[in-house]
């Protein structure tokens, strides 16, 4: 009998980790010698540690099919850190617990750095334990912070997403400007690294086009040369629009958002950045403004997916099974750049240990000269990774996305494991 | 030698009202001998008033069929209102003027109830001048507020781009609800009436689906009933999506949105009632929660355009054209619906003093008895208003909109005409 396999979706979702997800099950349903059943853990690494454990057999060619263009974790996600192994002993015992108990032989972890962390040390606790496991990491992040990988599947997606917008929304902007919004902000995704909101520069084709100001995460907010620039778009183009990554800091290192919004209680509400930059720049110059905050529509977006993304993440998916049955273990498929122009990319191959909490932030020689754009060398990574649409199928006007069943595993353990849950 | 054309966009811009101009100009270009030039007013009645017109005459058939899928105000729009005839003649007479000087005997103009307004003034006075001109308006606006005709050219788009959105973003969000994000609030525009914010109900489609909660300007918002049903949503399907319009208003009459987020000098600032329903659910329930606020996102989303949006956008700018060359004066076309499934609509007509300044509001029949949602009756009324859709063509990753050149009309007046901005 061939081992099953477990797959888990983590952290964060995007609009194409369904994708590896079908890339994982499609390529295992061809190999019914090597692999049985392909497990699905509830809510991430949660459900293998807690024994709910999802029978993707249960469901249809055609459901798993529809994965490749249905966005968000159709088994669900968590935000759930392991601790490390010294700390945390019994939770990498407990899923080499549940493993052999279902017969899994094949870990396949779809997510960022952190997720990547917990494949190696699952390796680690399966070897030290002596069971024999498979553990194939697979990348996704809206991030892009991932080392090795030339970029991380489910960026494409957002960076495409967030280009579009930007270009929309200043059409709507330059049209008004005369008698009403001068300025537009939007503010997108990015805590540490400003590999979003750089993506908003492709929406510039020709001088004077949007976005007019970039504000990186990696580059402290000048307020003075801020306000010139806003101006001087202003001047020489009639209206600004000015994408700011929610990671944004100031002089103090504080975020930028801090120092807006607060709730009820006094705390600062993160998300916020793009009021407090829009209300500076009525206060300061005067303009009437308005803002966006993309939030979740930004990473869900799947109607406006990269082409090259989607087929990115089911590569990827695709490659961590073909990995596993090649008797790889601890690595991580990774995307290898072959050309910029025309754009042409491989499968390449990372050990975990080089993967795990290492973090890519955008390069300086990406940023423009005054901190407020992209340059070529930018442009070039960029472009092809926004490239090519994969609209869903429509029914009512509205993308149809696919629910799977979901159905359970039959529990065997049966016991309760206690979750660390904040 | 026939007269020329006018034709402005006014106020809000939308995803399709290109496509008016584009059936406003192809039809006109179908009847040299009636129609000479169309002229543009650059930046609206703006353009009219300060003898800044645009000769479309110069673009190409490629750029004009182009503004078929190219959202925003191609010529410029504004935020420009007449005064009455009695406070402000000077205005009027100004138009005529400038209409006289370039031989314009037909007036169109696309925009929502003032404009429709404007344009049966401006009909009252090139009577009492003496001067023949012949005044069609064409409908325009997000807000779907117009009487008379069964929806308005700008909506539909509008609406599509709330519900698909509402459903990727459940999507995210049901996927991450157990460990973290359980409630997303996206805001959406609607100051008055509820319409896009009904729209968003759409995305459900089986008990349980996203949107959970939609609050309407046209109910009074009532926080126990609503915290109620937030927590029952959590408590029945693990997470709640809440899709908020800007105008909703608490007990006092005043929008919520004040009670909220305040600028540096403490001013309210509206825009954002999201973080204030949010960080209420927080305050009172202890969610952790994710909010959106698409203002011009939703807008100018040309990407995600309804195709009966986009017909009917044209649509009505053909039948203007054709309404004038029938000898029609002082009216507005309007779209009939014949069926609700499968869908069937035509174009009517209406004076325009019965469209100017009136309101239509959602019926209080659209809204569930609760508050909180929509009827069968509503979802009968928007269901063809999203279908189908339009994409436009993109070039690197991006939609590839248009860009007139928007050639100058020589002046002949060349004085100054003072405007009333504000």
């Amino acid at each position: 009998m061939p081992k099953n396999a477990f797959y888990a979706q983590s952290g964060g979702v995007t609009a194409v980790i369904n994708a590896s997800a079908a890339g994982v099950i499609e390529t295992a349903r061809q190999h019914p010698d090597r692999i049985g059943k392909v497990y699905a853990g509830r809510n991430g690494i949660i459900g293998a540690l807690t024994e709910d454990l999802i029978d993707t057999a249960q469901e249809s060619e055609a459901a798993i099919a529809a994965l490749k263009y249905t966005p968000a974790g159709a088994f669900g996600s968590c935000r759930y850190k392991l601790k490390g192994l010294d700390e945390n002993r019994a939770e990498y015992e407990r899923l080499i617990q549940v493993f052999e108990t279902h017969d899994i032989g094949y870990f396949f972890y779809n997510g960022g750095n952190d997720s990547q962390d917990t494949t190696h040390k699952v390796a680690q606790m399966a070897e030290a334990l002596g069971y024999h496991l498979t553990c194939i990491g697979i990348p996704k992040t809206i991030d892009n912070d991932l080392p090795i990988t030339d970029n991380c599947p489910g960026f494409g997606s957002v960076a495409k997403y967030v280009a579009v917008s930007t270009r929309e929304a200043a059409f709507d902007v330059a049209s008004m400007a005369l008698t009403s919004t001068k300025v537009f902000v939007l503010e997108v995704m990015g805590r540490h690294a400003g590999w979003i909101a750089a993506a908003a520069g492709l929406a510039r084709e020709a001088e004077g086009d949007a976005p007019h100001v970039i504000l990186f995460p990696e580059i402290t907010f000048d307020e003075a040369a801020f306000l010139a620039k806003v101006q001087d778009s202003i001047d020489r183009w009639g209206y600004c629009v000015v994408v700011v990554s929610e990671g944004v800091k100031g002089p103090d290192g504080r975020f930028l958002a801090e120092s807006g919004t607060r709730d009820a209680f006094g705390h600062a509400q993160l998300g916020g950045v793009a009021p407090v930059i829009a209300n500076l720049i009525k206060q300061k110059l005067g303009h009437k403004f308005h803002y966006a905050i993309a939030d979740y529509l930004q990473r869900s977006a799947r109607h406006i997916a990269s082409r090259t993304d989607v087929e990115q993440a089911y590569a990827v998916g695709r490659a961590a099974v073909e990995f596993a049955l090649a008797g790889k273990n601890a690595v991580m498929p990774t995307i290898v750049r072959e050309a910029d122009e025309p754009y042409r990319w491989s499968i390449g191959e990372a050990p975990l240990e080089a993967i795990a909490n290492v973090e890519k932030k955008l390069p300086r020689d990406y940023i423009s000269e005054d901190g407020f754009g992209i340059t070529e060398a930018c442009r070039r990574y960029l472009q092809p990774l926004i490239t090519g649409e994969d609209f869903p199928p429509f029914k009512n006007g509205l993308p149809d996305y696919v629910r799977l069943k979901n159905v359970p595993v039959e529990k065997k353990l049966n016991d309760h494991f206690p979750l660390k849950l904040k």
